[in-house]
């Protein structure tokens, strides 16, 4: 059976890079700012930006969180979004973080994952954060498997603050991030034709010296690296997270593709080639590395 | 200063109970099921069942799964409910689960917890996973401080695969939800009056043997406690979460309340008076062991 991971693992072949582009819509830092529609705008933005990457990146990652902001109107244009790169043959993480249990988890399933009608699924995965163990996670490989979607568990987080919780040592002597790790890995049936499977991980690419370790953790399981780029990781950092024949992991960048000038006073005039530039770079700097 | 935790417990006086009635709206459950617009028939039976409770229960808490299910008009509908509660005097706990970083996660905080233009904030309180750690807290409580709004985080949560990540021993000799409560104590600032400040925790009242434990490195959080009735938790079970003036927590209850004829066949004719019945039973049953 053809799992999500084999569909990143041709989608990455075709594109030949593991680009997953981070969609943060944010408003000051749009060409035309708001106006007096943000919402509109935010959807003309996201749209534009995938028309310009929707055959130079794997995937797209569109963060809930930017778009919720605007409220119902928001959630709509997040489902448009997620729609729109979809049929340009993109990859699309919806980034919601959603976790809880039994019905719950299914309702968010369904809401995600599920065709509605005439209309495909919204997305090909979603980011779920699994701290309440597999009652919330099940739910989502149940719904996805017959349509190669699947989800990407948080596993050990790009932030400052994640060891508080994720680097604690537990008692077999792993840390917490690793048990999350093992616990994805079980979850991560069927494999498929590429050796890779429906539930995928989140780690970050800021803390390498992790990378290799929850590789291990996590055969056949795609793994999601945000990091690279305005957060300080380095294309070598995430060398690591790939197998021996440079598959197996999305590197994704929101902020350093979508506004590579975010810190410049003002959006410049081109700004268009500025995406296309820094993907172009991306992809460069990762071909380095890999292979 | 007013806290969120001040109008949980002012709430609680106001109505004799510590009651939270768990809004999941299930359309199969629903009296006129879904009929030809099942977005419109959840809005009216939630309100129905709002109207029904307003001065009978201290808080509600609206799952916003069962919304999201449908997509953007689901969202707006929550937002409606949320509003619809809040305006009747119910303190209103919605069910997010949300749980990201930074500037994300004040988008976040931004969607649920602001004012938007004139309308006031969308909901008192957001359940929040803190997995990532503080990152994921400070936008929130940062957010909510001058309004006495708040968020829950999840401790320990009431389904049976909660311990696969919760219960294992780190180091110190704490579990890993033990260790999520201390830094629940260090967000929990400032406290109130009442001595409860704005990060309550959720810790399921299915597992009684940690609940005492958990109060313990819990002062000031109001603690909310899912798992009374259908899941199988009794009065009796609560009790520890309790400070000897009978506050300092919500025990939530969802389909014993809201669909208290799940298990028959068909919803009843007079299923309005078998809310209240059940909302009536709960509070005397609660009454009967606190004080």
């Amino acid at each position: 059976m053809r799992t999500f991971g084999d569909r990143v693992v041709e989608r990455c072949r075709k594109v030949g890079n593991p680009i997953c582009l981070g969609l943060d819509p944010r408003i000051e830092l749009m060409p035309e700012g708001g106006g007096d529609d943000p919402v509109s705008a935010i959807r003309s933005f996201c749209e534009r930006v995938i028309d310009l990457v929707a055959d130079k990146v794997a995937a797209i990652k569109p963060q809930a969180a930017f778009f919720e902001a605007w409220r119902a109107r928001g959630f709509e244009v997040f489902e448009q979004v997620c729609r729109y790169a979809s049929e340009r043959g993109l990859v699309v993480v919806a980034d919601v973080k959603r976790g809880d249990i039994g019905s719950t988890a299914a309702a968010y399933a369904h809401a995600y994952l599920a065709a509605h009608g005439d209309d495909e699924p919204f997305a090909h995965a979603v980011t779920v954060n699994a701290y309440l163990g597999s009652d919330g996670v099940r739910p989502f490989t149940d719904v996805g498997a017959l349509t190669a979607r699947g989800i990407f568990v948080l596993v050990k987080t790009s932030n400052p603050s994640s060891g508080e919780i994720q680097d604690r040592k537990i008692d077999g002597g792993l840390t917490v991030c690793e048990q999350m790790a093992l616990l994805v890995s079980e979850w991560n049936e069927p494999r498929g034709e590429t050796g890779y499977g429906p539930v995928g991980a989140v780690v970050g690419a800021t803390y390498p010296q992790h990378l290799a370790t929850l590789r291990g953790h996590l055969p056949g399981s795609i793994l999601l690296l945000p990091g690279y780029g305005a957060q300080g990781a380095s294309a070598e950092d995430v060398v690591p997270a790939f197998d021996d024949q440079g598959q197996g992991a999305l590197v994704s960048a929101s902020r350093s593709l979508t506004f590579p000038w975010a810190k410049e006073g003002a959006v410049p005039a081109n700004w268009e080639n500025r995406i296309l530039s820094a993907v172009a770079e991306m992809h460069d700097d990762l071909a380095r590395v890999l292979r």
